[in-house]
C-alpha cells in the first residue's frame, strides 16, 4: 500500500469534500453530544477522583486532535467509566485523592498513556491489543461495572466508602451505613428513579403526546441534564449543602492553560504499567466501538492509524491538564444517532463545551455530587452482564475459566491483577495449545479417494503404513509434539515401514519444524521406516526446495495422499 | 493412559527383564563410558571455576538416579560443556571463584535447577521448553562453544584472561599474551595436536596395522585418557609445576558426604532466573539426545517424565556437592556405540568414577590444566556451526533474525542476555505471525468444483460475492486481523451482497472468535450483506450449534463451497 500523507492525517481525505450540508449535520450533532457530554464529563472525572473541571478539560483537546488524527467518522474521544476507575485506581497507588500531587499524577499518566499509544501505532503493535481476548474483557467490563457502581454509593448515601476491592469497600459500606445522610439518598435515589424513568418510559409517553420520534430521542438523551438542572436548582433553594448534601462546588471558569507535564524515570517506573495496561484496554474498547460504527456505512477503521489518533489524544489531554481518555461506546452512539458525518461534529463539541468551561461553570457549584453518580450508575448498569458468562461457560471451559479469573481478581484483589491474570491465563492456555498441533491418522474411505481419521470413520489401512494428517502449520512450538506422537505411534506398530505426512492443511513450515522433520526422517531411516509427504501446498514446495530437505527424505513426495497410499501399500484398489 | 507405578520408576519395566546377557553388554559399556568421563568430569568442573573433583561427584549421583526415573535407555547425564559455562557465568555475577561461597552457589544452583525440572515434570510443563526454538538453540550452541574454547586458551597460554563476554576476554587476552607461559603452551598445544592426530587419523592407522574396528574405535575414544596419563608423567619427571605450569593439584581423595544446601528466598531470587534457563537448557539438549538414540532401537521417549529424571539427578548432584548436569550427547553416544542395553550401563559407570575417586585422585596432582583445556577445545570445536546459520538465512529471515541475535548478544552482551532476547525475539516474531491468520478470496475454477486463490489463478468470481478461505483456526489473537480483512473488502466492494467463509481449515473457534463473527454479522447486516459459512468441520459444527449463532447468522451454511456458490451467484453453471 503506498504511503500518502491523507494515512496519517486523515482529516485530508474527508476535509476536502466538506460541505455546508455536512456542517449543518455535524452542527447539530455537536450540540446534541456537548449536552449529553457536559455532566458526563463532570460526573468521571469524580469516580477518577479529579476535580470535575478536569472532565470537562479531558472533552476539549482529545476531542479536537481525534478530528485530525482519527479514522473514525463518529467515534467520539473523552472521559470514559472504565478507563476512570483504572486511573483512580492508578494513582491512588501513589497518590491521596484531592492532593495536587494526585492531580499532576493523573496527567502524567496521560501523557505516559498517550506516548504508548503513539509509539504502538508507529511501530504498527496494535496486534499486542489481540491478546486481551473477549472472555478477558468481558469479565473485566462486567467488574468493573460492579465495582464502579459500588464506588458511587458513598455519594448516594453522603457517607465516606474505602477500599480498592469488593471486600473493603463492602466491610466499608456495611460500617458506614447507620451514617447515611438523608439530603445525599433524597437527591441520588432520586435521581436515579428519575434517569430509569426517563430512559425506560419517557420516550414512548413523548410519542405518545405527539412528538416526532426525533424529538423523543434527543429529550430522552438530555435526561441527564434535567436531573442536572433539578437537583442544582432544588440544593440552591433549599440550601441542602448546609445540610451535609456533597456538592461539587467552585468550579474554575475559563479554558485551561497548555502545559505538558514532566516526565521522569521515577514517574515512568511507577506508572507505566498502568499507562500501559489504560492504553490497551482503551484502544481495544475503542476499537471495536469505531470498527461497529464504521460498518454500519461501509467505512474502514486502521487500527494502526487510531493507535496514534488515541495517543495524539491522550497527549492532548495531558497538556490542558486533563486525565487518560479513549474512545467511549454511549458518546459515540449519541453522535452517530445525532447524525454526524465527519470528525468535525467532534471538533464543534470541543467547542461546546469549551464554551460551558467559560460560561457555565459558575451555574455548577450547587451541583450535588449525589446526582453525578446517579448518572454514573445508570450508566454502567449496562456494563454488568450475565448471559456472555453462561453463554462463554457453555461455549468453552477454559475460556471461561480465564474470564472467571479475570472477575474474580478484579473484584477480589485489584483491577491491574484482574486483568493481567486473565490476559496470563488466556495466554498460558492458548501457549499450551499451540503446543499440540491438532492431527489425525487416517485411513482410506472404500471405493473413495478420501482419507479419513481412524478413530471415527470407518477406513481402509494397511499396517506397514501410517498416514497422518497434520492440520496446522508446523513450527517451533507445535513441532516437538508432532515430533513426540511420530515416535510414539512408530514404537506402538512394529510392521511399520512407511510414514506418509499428508500436509493439506500445511501453510508454512519454519526453520525449527524443517530441522525437526529432518531429525525425524533421520531416525526414521535408523528405524528402516520410509517418510513421505502427501498434498503439500505450492509455497511450502517452494521453500522445502531451497534446502536439502527432499534430496534427503528416505521416501517421496506425493501430489495427493490417494496417490501415495496406492504406490505404497497392498490394499490399494488398483 | 492408565497412570501406573512403571510411569514414574520406569527402572520397573526394564529391570524384570534384566538378564545376564543385557548385564554383561552393560558393563562393558560403562568400563568405556568411565574412562572417557574421568577427564571430562574434570575439565567441566573447571571450566564452570569449580574445583576438579567437583566433576566427578556431579558424575556419581545423577547417573544413579537418572537410571531409577529416567526413560531413555541408553542417555547418560553428568556435567555437559554449555551447562558448564551457564553455570560459571551464573554465579561469576554473584561470587568469587575459588571461594567456598562459590562453591555452595554451585550446589545451590544444581539444586534449585533439580525443583525447578521436577516440578515442570510433575506438573507437565514439559512444552515450555518448546519454546526454546532450534534457530535460538543452535545460535547460543555455536556461541557458547565460542566462549568455552576463548575461556580456554588461558591455560593453554599459562596467562589469565577475565571477562564474560567476547570483547572484554579479548582485550585480556591480546593484553596479557606477551606472558605467554611456554611449558603451558607446549603441554596445551601438544595436547590439541595429539587430540586431532587421534580423532582424524589414528582409527584409520589401527585399523591398518590389523586392530579389529571395535578395539580401534575404542583406542580413539579413550584419546583424552591418553593425553592425560602422558602430560602427568612428563609434568611429574620434568617438574614442570615447578615451570609455571598449572596443575590440578591436590584432589580430595574419597567419596563425598551427603548433604543439601540450604534454599533461602535470597538464593532463590538470585539464582532462580539462571536456575530456570539451565534447566530449560539443559532438557532440550538432553531430550534431543535421548530421542535421538531411543528411535535408532524404536525406543520411546516421555518428556514429562524425562524433566522429572533430569530434576532428580539434579538433586542428586547437589546432595553429593555437585553443580547442575543434564544428558550430554558426546558421553550419550558413546554409551549407546559401546552397547549399553539399559540404564543400569549408568548406574554402573557411577560405580566405576566412584572408585575413580577412591583410587585415582592421587594420580591426578601432576595433572596440567593445559590438557584439559586441550581436551575441552577438541570438544566443543563440533559445536561451532557455520553451515546452520546459512541455511536458516536462506530458508527464513525472520528465524536468521533471532538466531543473530543470539549469537551478538551471547558474544558480546552475556549468555544469559543471548538466551533470553533470542526466545524472546522468536516469540514476538511468532505471536505477530498467530495476529495473521492465512486467508485467501477464492473463485472458482472453471469446469471443476474447485475454488482456489484469485491471485494465482483464473478463476470465476461474482461481484455480488466475496468468498474467502480460513487457512487456520480462530481465536482471540488471530480474529481481529480477520475482522478488520472483512471490513475492508466489504469497502473496497461496494456491489457485494455476500460473504461466505469457507471454513475447510478451521479446527477450532474460540469465545473470542465466536463473538467476533457474530460482531461482523451483525455489522453486515447493516451494510446489507448477507454472511454465509462453507464446509465446516463437524466438531466446529457441534459447538456452534450450542450457541445462538446459528439462528442469528443472516446467510445460511453450506455443506460445500461449491454448493454455496452455485445457490448465490448468477454465474453459476447451473
Amino acid at each position: 500500500m503506498k504511503k500518502t500523507l491523507s494515512q496519517f492525517l486523515p482529516i485530508l481525505n474527508w476535509g476536502k469534500e466538506y460541505s455546508k450540508e455536512i456542517f449543518v449535520a455535524d452542527a447539530i450533532a455537536a450540540l446534541i453530544v456537548t449536552v449529553m457530554l457536559i455532566p458526563q464529563s463532570l460526573a468521571y472525572a469524580l469516580l477518577a477522583g479529579l476535580p470535575a473541571e478536569v472532565g470537562l478539560y479531558a472533552s476539549i483537546a482529545p476531542l479536537i486532535l481525534y478530528t485530525i488524527f482519527g479514522t473514525s467518522r463518529t467515534l467520539s474521544v473523552g472521559p470514559v467509566a472504565i478507563i476512570s476507575l483504572m486511573t483512580a485506581t492508578a494513582i491512588g497507588a501513589i497518590a491521596e485523592p484531592g492532593t495536587i500531587g494526585y492531580l499532576e499524577t493523573a496527567i502524567a499518566l496521560s501523557l505516559l498513556s498517550g506516548i504508548f499509544l503513539t509509539l504502538m501505532g508507529l511501530f504498527r503493535l496494535g496486534f499486542i491489543a489481540n491478546f486481551l481476548s473477549h472472555p478477558v474483557m468481558a469479565g473485566f467490563i462486567t467488574a468493573s461495572g460492579l465495582l464502579i457502581a459500588l464506588s458511587q454509593l458513598k455519594h448516594i448515601l453522603g457517607i465516606s466508602i474505602s477500599g480498592h476491592n469488593l471486600t473493603e469497600q463492602l466491610a466499608s459500606l456495611f460500617s458506614n451505613i447507620g451514617m447515611t445522610q438523608y439530603p445525599a439518598l433524597l437527591i441520588g435515589a432520586g435521581s436515579i428513579i428519575f434517569l430509569l424513568f426517563i430512559r425506560n418510559s419517557l420516550e414512548n409517553l413523548l410519542k405518545k403526546i405527539g412528538l416526532s420520534d426525533y424529538v423523543a430521542s434527543l429529550l430522552v438523551k438530555a435526561g441527564p441534564v434535567f436531573a442536572v438542572m433539578i437537583t442544582i436548582i432544588l440544593t440552591a433553594s433549599l440550601s441542602l449543602d448546609q445540610k451535609n448534601l456533597d456538592i461539587v462546588g467552585m468550579v474554575p471558569q475559563g479554558l485551561p492553560s497548555l502545559q505538558l507535564p514532566e516526565l521522569n524515570m521515577d514517574i515512568v517506573i511507577k506508572l507505566g504499567s498502568a499507562a500501559l495496561l489504560i492504553s490497551l484496554v482503551g484502544f481495544v474498547e475503542s476499537i471495536s466501538v469505531a470498527q461497529t460504527l464504521a460498518a454500519k456505512r461501509r467505512q474502514h477503521i486502521n487500527p494502526n492509524q487510531e493507535l496514534i489518533a488515541l495517543g495524539m489524544s491522550n497527549i492532548g489531554s495531558s497538556a490542558v491538564g486533563g486525565y487518560p481518555v479513549t474512545g467511549g461506546f454511549a458518546r459515540s452512539v449519541v453522535n452517530f444517532d445525532a447524525g454526524a458525518v465527519t470528525p468535525a461534529a467532534g471538533g464543534m463539541t470541543a467547542i461546546g463545551i469549551a464554551l460551558a468551561t467559560l460560561f457555565l461553570t459558575p451555574f455548577l457549584y450547587y451541583l450535588p455530587k449525589a446526582t453525578l453518580a446517579a448518572t454514573i450508575i445508570i450508566a454502567v448498569m449496562g456494563l454488568v452482564k450475565i448471559q456472555p458468562m453462561i453463554d462463554t461457560w457453555r461455549y468453552s471451559k477454559s475460556d471461561f475459566f480465564a474470564m472467571a479469573v479475570t472477575i474474580l481478581l478484579t473484584l477480589f484483589l485489584s483491577v491491574e491483577a484482574g486483568i493481567i491474570t486473565g490476559v496470563a491465563s488466556s495466554f498460558i492456555l492458548f501457549m499450551y495449545k499451540t503446543t499440540k498441533p491438532h492431527y489425525a491418522v487416517v485411513g482410506r474411505v472404500d471405493g473413495t479417494e478420501h482419507f479419513r481419521n481412524i478413530k471415527r470413520h470407518n477406513v481402509i489401512t494397511d499396517p506397514r503404513i501410517i498416514s497422518i494428517r497434520i492440520d496446522e502449520s508446523l513450527y517451533f512450538s507445535n513441532i516437538r509434539y508432532l515430533e513426540n506422537e511420530i515416535n510414539k505411534l512408530v514404537a506402538a506398530q512394529p510392521e511399520c515401514e512407511h510414514i506418509i505426512l499428508m500436509c493439506s492443511a500445511v501453510n508454512s513450515i519454519d526453520s525449527s519444524a524443517l530441522e525437526s522433520l529432518e531429525s525425524i526422517n533421520h531416525r526414521l531411516i535408523d528405524a528402516n521406516v520410509k517418510l513421505h509427504m502427501s498434498e503439500v501446498k505450492g509455497p511450502v514446495t517452494d521453500k522445502l526446495s531451497k534446502t536439502t530437505f527432499m534430496d534427503d527424505l528416505s521416501g517421496q513426495i506425493f501430489l495427493s495422499q490417494y496417490e501415495a497410499f496406492n504406490a505404497l501399500s497392498n490394499n490399494s484398489p488398483t
